[in-house]
């Protein structure tokens, strides 16, 4: 069996949905022993969606609770917090999502931490960051996709602004603290020696996707349009499919506008200026052209004079898709209740050292005897009397 | 001055624009010294977008460049590829975005660099990874969003799928990327003490995001709504703004529509599924409400009941937050023309070692003499005779 990346990294994991466990479920899932403490009056994956089916929510708790080892911990109590520093002294990183002010309220913060151990890292993921005005500010998903410029450029000009569908302000804010922990690794293990806070907002992590954006500054939304691409949009094709079909270069162009008989448009040599204005002339042309063809018609034509295109696929769609399987990109997956299909996979493929998907969803106490007596070295005396004291 | 976190890493960079660039940007923020390696016939950063005022080119290159070391080579000719296995001798990593096959057309895949440097490091992004029936197809980011469900998920249900309004593919396909590297570099230095091959694909990349799409499986766009967040929606106020209010707790429901005067719908303790079935009702009675007051009173009184809130900004307004200025997130950066404002800042925030932007965009050959003379000990004579062989 092949090592993976980070079987030697110990991570204390206080996080709750979406982003933080994001993170989290990455680093288990590339072999960080991920030690999750939830509560002893209930764990939230198993609270949270409580409408939701079954089968649902063990999907969605495959992805964000893959691999993790459970534990219940009390950190009000005075004892919990002091089992916690126990924790914190044999670890490597300690991530939490709760937004600023909780871990100092604890008594928590990262002076305590990395008083007990000084390589410690300490990720703090928020909505808006440790810093500046907005910082105490309640930040779902779409709150940060429209206070920073994700909705005004999604969508119709002549509708309201729109979310982007997934939660991308939730998953790069985890990426970030991903990435932010991983630099933290290798600054203490080859340059300093000790430990630091990563301060990962999922503000600052969603301005950051928006380069050509705020580079023009007065962008707004235009549908499937772009200032520098035509044609840019969804085409209905014959068989009542959705082809996107997207064109930058002069020689795509050319090649497209021969493909569609208007040998006349290819020949005018026409900047992408002048395509930009044509857009809507453009659009009719192909949809003309799409209308009278299957998508598998239209897209073996396309890849020939390799003019970027793709299927607008349906989520059933692209799990059943071929390339999917190849990618092994939808898994299943081991949890309390059996198994489960469908689990998105392990991004990236690593050649010599890949991730792994070990199980799903499990109790929250699943790991209470392992991490208690076998890392901290408690007797089943002492976790009996700590299970009575509600301490775990 | 502080020290970076990855300034003993050295990343010979072939990438392109977007995804491979914003991968490479930030491991160059984060103290790495990227090489960069372009064509002598032209770098593709002054190259692209000629359309475009140079303001905004320069705003695009200053995220997409900065810090990096360019130089020129040829990497068609033999002289050339030798050149560069000796800077693959003196690199930790090798990252390109080329597509499959292309490397192996030149002669460069891993077996070759693993050869001159076992501990070599070589990151291959691209559209839909190296492996699978889909691998030779072209991919522009909404390409991806179009395959694998981002689109399908954004918008309304009564228009056709839509792009959401940033690059969320490519610099997706970035993000993992630099994770896959990161996360190789802890592998090599800590465990295994070889390089290995990264397989990140912008189409795996996308897939991840959409968790809890994935795991309902019949998830299609509902724009602002979610199935298990009533009310979700853009709201337009008093003063023509756009004010975004979400809702998920009960307790935020009853504390918001006592706020909007409707203890009758507070008193009723709906759950969520009967909440959803009202979604038209509560729309109505929430714009109502919102019409009546300016943004500033909107926000007041819902951060005061701590019921999750934001404006939907414009960019530029992004831009002139109070908030963006604390968190230093548009930044003065210099570059081959003098300053240029309004540059993405540094994500995340570490607190020992951060990141650093030290240059925008600087002219294709900018680090010839400091890279082949300074590091791979070439002549002034002998770079001169490069350069009339169009080598470098």
């Amino acid at each position: 069996m092949s090592v993976t990346p980070l079987e030697n990294v110990r991570v204390i994991d206080l996080t709750q949905v979406l982003a933080g466990p994001f993170c989290t479920q990455l680093l288990s899932t590339m072999g960080a022993e991920v030690i999750h403490v939830e509560p002893p009056w209930g764990g939230y994956a198993t609270m949270l969606f409580r409408d939701t089916p079954l089968d649902v929510r063990r999907r969605i708790w495959a992805t964000l609770e893959r691999n993790k080892k459970n534990i219940t911990l009390n950190l009000r109590s005075e004892k919990g917090k002091e089992i916690f520093l126990e924790l914190v002294k044999k670890g490597d990183v300690v991530m939490d999502n709760f937004g600023p002010g909780v871990m100092e309220r604890l008594g928590l913060n990262y002076d305590v931490l990395s008083e007990v151990n000084p390589k410690i890292i300490y990720c703090a993921l928020s909505g808006y960051g440790r810093t500046g005005p907005w910082k105490d500010r309640r930040a779902y998903d779409p709150c940060i996709q429209a206070s920073t410029g994700v909705m005004i450029t999604t969508g119709y000009a002549d509708r309201r602004p729109v979310r982007a569908g997934p939660a991308i302000s939730d998953c790069l804010g985890g990426l970030y603290a991903a990435i932010g922990i991983l630099l933290a690794l290798h600054a203490r293990d080859t340059i300093t020696g000790k430990g630091q806070i990563i301060d990962c907002a999922m503000y600052d992590a969603s301005i950051s996707v928006l380069v050509g954006e705020y580079a023009r500054g007065n962008w707004s939304r235009m549908g499937n349009r772009y200032p520098f691409a035509v044609p840019s949009e969804v085409y209905e094709t014959k068989d009542g499919k959705l082809e996107f079909i997207s064109v930058q270069a002069d020689a795509q162009w050319e090649a497209l506008m021969k493909a569609v008989g208007r040998e006349n448009m290819a020949a005018k040599k026409l900047t992408m200026t002048e395509r930009v204005k044509l857009a809507d002339e453009v659009d009719n042309i192909l949809e003309a052209w799409t209308g009278a063809k299957t998508q598998e018609e239209i897209e073996k034509i396309l890849h020939e004079i390799k003019v970027p295109c793709a299927p607008v696929l349906e989520l059933e769609e692209v799990v059943e898709n071929p390339h999917s399987a190849a990618r092994e990109m939808f898994v299943e997956v081991d949890d309390m209740y059996g198994k489960i299909t469908g689990v998105p996979g392990v991004v990236p493929k690593l050649s010599d050292t890949p991730g792994v998907i070990k199980w799903g969803l499990i109790p929250s106490d699943a790991f209470n005897e392992e991490v208690y007596a076998g890392l901290l070295g408690y007797t089943k005396e002492e976790l009996v009397k700590l299970k009575e004291e509600e301490i775990i």
